[in-house]
């Protein structure tokens, strides 16, 4: 299949590349060519007229458990707590093989209406989620959960081997829950595994103050430094949340290059506090945004994950002028490619893979234009999303979906899901 | 024209009167069935079949500065100083009779795909504004804005009769800029206009920290309580934004019932603070929303809002539980109406005015369903909006506005003023 998208507004996210308008052709999973309108006497299948909307690379949505949807609006306005005991566990619990294929789906048709492209989803069950993933046509970097109560190591080192085996379009990182999900015994043990393999390894990781806390009662330390004592990061990886880093935890960050993923809505909503991006930033540290799942934002709305990445960093250095909004997009787009191991997805660049989205400049939330940008962090709107395409495929377009089965199946069985869980 | 809307989910916004299917029927600019379906052997001009789809009382948007879109994304990522003496006064100063009855546009256009049937408006000129949301067939409730260099209290009356004589379409209230753009002359004569007339006045108001600090030092007290002296608030009205409140300002605003309108995304990006939402609530303070205007936001966009007033509230309070979603409904509804003074578009209920929305419910980020009132608040987003009613007339619907000229039309003049006022 060979695209010709003319009439574009094109952002490559390249450096020094600045906004032109110009022309963009897709050929299988990759872009072919991205410059000014020309003459062109091969044959196209499609031609699509982009009318000045504008062209750029689709989100990374660098953190989410996208099976969670069945929890979406369940159980909000709830102490963390409750809201954990009460409603996610025991949901959980009942949770059946072949649930998590269908619920992810709705989480991967919203992240299309987002303009994300990809996702990097922690949840029990990879393999369901990264079938999920090739079946619709999304591209998942899926990452361990380790915890004390559900995966062990073992599991995950299996789902690492199968999973990166699996279809281009999923990759697996080793990960664990988080220090207070785990034991010494299993962080060494993870240790030892991403030694073994040489790969990254991710967690959450300071995302209350709380937590930290209780890390430091029983290690001494934070822990983004207790896991680097084990270890844990000789081959790199990052952290998803980091609300409460001290001065030493970015110092363990910087030694190592890790990256951190931000989740401001989801940080809000359950209180956990305003993570210090502008520091992040100035420390030199690779920033990359994430919605986390559906049962704490609710939404998978990368918008409005962008606006307070820096709404919020101006809030808390009671700064207007922090963290600009080219930086968000930056972290959205090259960031989060860099995070997941999708280095090919980064820009609109010949070679890199077919993964962009348009995005709808004639919505009066774009108009005037002054500075085109600034309009997508501060002024973007799932309503602006036209059409997403990934690798090389149209999975979204003027409001439909384009999958493997009809958007409302999908619904039908989520929702018989849900309602059993609820049982 | 007659209207009926079948197979619709229906939240009419009036207490205890839960979430059900069923029609609505609209007559000429009325609601004039709100039930379960059942047979009607009348004719309509249209059935409209909602497939499920939500119908509620559109959102109030009750504090902007409409006309400001040609600030959009202009001058974004400055301190706020900066931001207002480089960008926001020298580009005001060139204003041209006609500018702003074409800038507002822009901003009705984005209330529709936002679910917005009224806007409280503060900006020189209303007539203008005014003019621009009749022709459009916008509902604009204006406000004052007097200050010390633009805006005469003279001018203020003559608006008053004015504008409340010109169209059902509008209304006008008395309204000052804030304490520091006036002198106490004015105010005094401004609290002389508001007992002469027996109407409620508006300022912003305790927006920043430094703004309550610097009225401490010229008058002794905080904003809220020099006003209560002068006796500005005897036939009530409220302020705009209350970010920085003291106990004594609750006490005013309790005493005289006066409204509190919060701007969460502008009071978040201009780095202001974060507004005492849940002490409003406790202390029966009706707060409504607003998006304040596309210069400080950018955006016009009602479920960003919606989501910060209750997700700021509980980062301030350190509590996930504050602020229920349906509260905020009732903010974005009821509460903005009883502010602006449209006591007939709070609810949909017979006789009401037809200002009501149709909310897609099939979308993703409404799937499962668990909690429909929690999913708009949490997850909603511009791209559920389906339909735009005003007046009984739809304005907005499936994406296609129904304006009194083309929306391009729209933004080609409002680039060009914006292009003019630019050099």
């Amino acid at each position: 299949m060979k695209i010709r998208f003319i009439n574009a507004l094109i952002l490559t996210m390249e450096e020094e590349r600045p906004l032109f308008y110009g022309e963009v052709h897709v050929e299988g999973n990759r872009l072919t060519y991205v410059g000014p309108a020309d003459e062109f006497n091969e044959p196209f299948d499609r031609i699509i007229n982009a009318e000045g909307n504008l062209l750029m690379p689709g989100f990374k949505n660098a953190h989410t458990h996208s099976p969670m949807t069945f929890l979406r609006s369940y159980a909000d306005d709830l102490p963390l707590y409750e809201w954990l005991h009460k409603a996610v566990f025991p949901l959980e619990d009942k949770l059946q093989p072949g649930d998590q294929y269908v619920l992810s789906k709705v989480a991967f048709a919203e992240y299309l209406t987002s303009g994300v492209t990809a996702c990097f989803d922690m949840y029990y069950s990879p393999l369901e989620t990264a079938q999920a993933a090739i079946d619709v046509g999304f591209r998942a970097a899926l990452v361990g959960t380790v915890t004390k109560y559900k995966e062990s190591v073992c599991e995950m080192k299996a789902a690492f081997h199968t999973i990166n085996k699996m279809h281009p379009l999923v990759n697996y990182h080793l990960g664990f829950h988080a220090e207070y999900t785990s034991t010494p015994e299993i962080l060494k043990e993870l240790a030892k595994a991403a030694h073994e393999l040489k790969v990254p390894i991710w967690s959450h990781i300071s995302e209350t103050e709380n937590e930290v806390q209780e890390c430091i009662k029983r290690h001494g330390v934070t822990p983004a430094v207790y896991f680097d004592k084990l270890g844990l990061y000789k081959y790199g990886g990052g952290g998803f949340h980091g609300v409460h880093f001290t001065d030493e935890d970015f110092a363990v960050y910087k030694k190592h290059g890790l990256h951190i993923v931000t989740n401001p809505s989801s940080n809000t909503k359950l209180a956990s506090g305003i993570a210090p991006i502008n520091q992040f930033l100035k420390e030199g540290i690779n920033v990359a945004i994430g919605t986390d799942g559906p049962a704490s934002n609710n939404a998978l709305d990368f918008f409005r994950e962008m606006w307070l990445v820096t709404g919020l960093a101006k809030l808390r250095e009671q700064d207007a002028a922090v963290v600009d909004a080219y930086d968000v997009l930056k972290m959205a787009t090259v960031n989060g490619a860099e995070a997941m191991g999708l280095n090919e997805a980064k820009y609109l660049s010949v070679g890199s893979l077919a993964d962009l989205i348009m995005l709808d400049m004639q919505q009066p939330n774009m108009q005037p234009v002054n500075n085109i940008e600034k309009n997508i962090v501060y002024a973007g709107s799932k309503v602006n999303v036209l059409l997403t395409m990934i690798d090389g495929k149209i999975l979204y377009e003027d409001g439909e979906f384009h999958l493997d089965e009809p958007i409302s199946e999908i619904y039908r069985k989520a929702q018989e899901i849900t309602e059993r869980l609820k049982r």
